[in-house]
């Protein structure tokens, strides 16, 4: 693709506005003049964290998905609230789901989890010196805490135990380029 | 939490459906009683292909993302057509993509993108011993191939240069897992 190739929005009608999402439909010339459409899930920043305990551990938390209809086991993680920084976020996510504070937290980087169609921007955080502090959970989460050794990563892959894209990159994160805290 | 805590779909109804993707608006019981909404975004299954050629680059692709409105680079990827076998979907993607057919495709796991609100699963492939074959694009992708060493990878995550998850995953996994290919 030539550098500067874009897609010129012609319409935007948003279909849905909602509690953790809104939907658009836009209208779009393709490089070249032909027409399309995108269609664009809107959905606020998010923020995951790879929290690693004093004795090695990572805290991941397992909780059933609505959406997927599984437990699943994820790295902690959370919606970025209104005027709410980054790095807040994560301090608060991980009091709430994992009952740590991190007195460490440094960020890995920052990804989209599905930019084929949605605006969702994923802070990833790695977390260490944590001390125990326990902020409430959200009414409607129901989480358990599941401690993991670095070890343990290849076989939770190769063993299908990982469903989560933000988990595995964090997880093979962990393995290929973190200090062994 | 408790093994078996689920929740429990009131009703649902379909508030939109598209080209790549429905939403459908559910009305659901939390464990405990409480009602709330679900909202979810139905998305047929994909694949993504880590591609690593002889000489031991990784095949990644450059292309503008409407959605997100950035130019990404990733790992070759693309939506599962009806009654396609995974496999063959990852060797068609590579070919319209990159332009190679891979004679050894290792499946690496399976992961949903966004399992908070969307049931889009990806499965991830590990693509070596390719052979030039070149199949056509689809008619509104731009696509630019791009080969990457398995020592950049550092470099590009910390460079804010990786903004895809799943392709974060991939590298990650690249790094710490596989072969020296």
């Amino acid at each position: 693709m030539p550098e500067g190739v874009r897609e010129k929005p012609l319409a935007q009608k948003t279909l849905y506005t909602g509690r953790i999402l809104n939907l658009r439909v836009d209208d779009v010339e393709l490089p070249g003049g032909k027409r399309t459409i995108r269609e664009v899930v809107e959905h606020s920043p998010a923020v995951g964290i790879l929290a690693v305990r004093e004795d090695g551990k990572a805290l991941l938390v397992r909780q059933y998905r609505y959406a997927v209809g599984e437990d699943m086991l994820e790295i902690p993680a959370g919606i970025v609230e209104k005027d709410e920084p980054f790095d807040e976020t994560a301090r608060r996510e991980l009091q709430e789901e994992v009952g740590y504070f991190p007195e460490r937290l440094m960020r890995i980087c920052s990804v989209y989890n599905s930019p084929g169609f949605c605006n969702e921007l994923m802070e990833l955080y790695y977390a260490t010196d944590l001390r125990p502090s326990k902020l409430k959970e959200d009414y409607d989460e129901f989480i358990s805490v599941v401690p993991i050794d670095r070890g343990d990563v290849p076989a939770l892959i190769s063993g299908g135990k990982i469903r989560d894209a933000k988990t595995l990159a964090a997880l093979s994160w962990w393995v290929a380029f973190a200090d062994n805290n």
